[in-house]
């Protein structure tokens, strides 16, 4: 392939990466805003999503470009369609933050239910999956991949967590009702943006390595 | 492009087809074992399922190999790239189905809480949805398209129905807390397949008219 598509591949990676910031910022003010109970930062949320509605078209856009006007094949071809993939994903992370935000936005209508630490951990954890999932695709690097897959145990540990402790309170005191769903609610978004990291990571071993982990069909 | 390249595209409009009647049938099959508190019929989406991922690995192979080997551009490039998003999509309609069958599954643990109705009929609109979806990739028929957007609201509609009438459930007696709950997060799975649904019918949107639907530039 030539230089002028070395270049383009590069800027490919690089308005992903700058994408990837984008919703890892989101994912971080919408849980600030949940916990601080800062309406602010909601507004931030929904600022960045415009962003990364638009990077999302040029993405998709670019990678149709590259493989029309350069015929590639092989691990080329396996780049561009995957970035199309992480696109797709990567806007889909947005959205959960958005949807959190939006919750969050619900909750400040009623008091505090309690001091929030699973859900920000929870958060935290999937905020590095995305992260890692992009530095995995631009490094090629099939390693970092498995590390998210793994972090993904961990994110659905604390969704069953969170479930029971909220549950408890649910049951304990009706008026908590609305709230610990509310929460609850989060925590599930918060458990599609592992979902969506993960299936950017199992996207990079395939193409990495050839291996179609989609279907965990290896340990 | 050869008269070889079309059949390909041919079958794989069919395989797709051939998925998409698979996982319709475990939308159905989930919500049926939901409400007759049938365990025999989760075992069956169970089943649905690994051909379901099986597929989804063939017909992504499928994309790759008619890129590589004909070099289409234009609409033909649009159709293969919307075939592989529309496959990723189809798989997790699927997923959201197996989601619904182990909560079907773990339900059956309780009492019935109440006879059924806005469950079914949200599954039902988000079956066609699936089905109208497809119909309008495989037609190119942009107005089938825009028909399953407008049935998305209806879905999201139910969605919100269904909330307020499980959390009144909840408010009333706390034994019922638990079984609301789930029935809840079922309505949020099936919210989640019209989503999918949406998603395919955008890209149709976009593969036929060059139109950017994905973030709702026109009315």
């Amino acid at each position: 392939m030539t230089k002028v598509f070395d270049a383009e591949l590069a800027e490919l990676k690089e308005k992903l990466l700058f994408m990837g910031g984008l919703v890892q910022n989101m994912i971080r003010l919408s849980i600030k805003s949940l916990v601080e109970r800062n309406e602010y930062m909601e507004t931030e949320v929904f600022f960045n999503e415009n962003e990364v509605n638009a990077l999302q078209i040029e993405i998709d856009d670019r990678c149709l470009k590259l493989i029309a006007l350069n015929q590639p094949a092989g691990i080329d071809l396996r780049f561009i369609t995957s970035a199309m993939k992480i696109n797709s994903e990567l806007e889909r992370i947005g959205d959960q933050a958005i949807n959190i935000a939006e919750a969050s936005k619900e909750l400040l209508k009623s008091p505090q239910l309690k001091k929030l630490i699973d859900i920000p951990f929870m958060a935290d954890i999937a905020k590095l999956m995305v992260k890692h999932c992009l530095d995995s695709f631009v490094r090629k690097d099939a390693g970092l991949a498995r590390e998210v897959l793994a972090m993904d145990n961990q994110v659905d540990g604390l969704k069953e967590q969170i479930f029971r402790e909220l549950l408890t309170y649910m049951i304990s005191e009706t008026k908590y009702i609305p709230v610990a769903l509310e929460l609850i609610l989060i925590s599930r978004h918060l458990e599609r943006i592992g979902d969506h990291a993960t299936n950017i990571a199992e996207d990079v071993i395939f193409m990495v390595q050839g291996e179609d982990v989609r279907h965990h069909r290896f340990p």
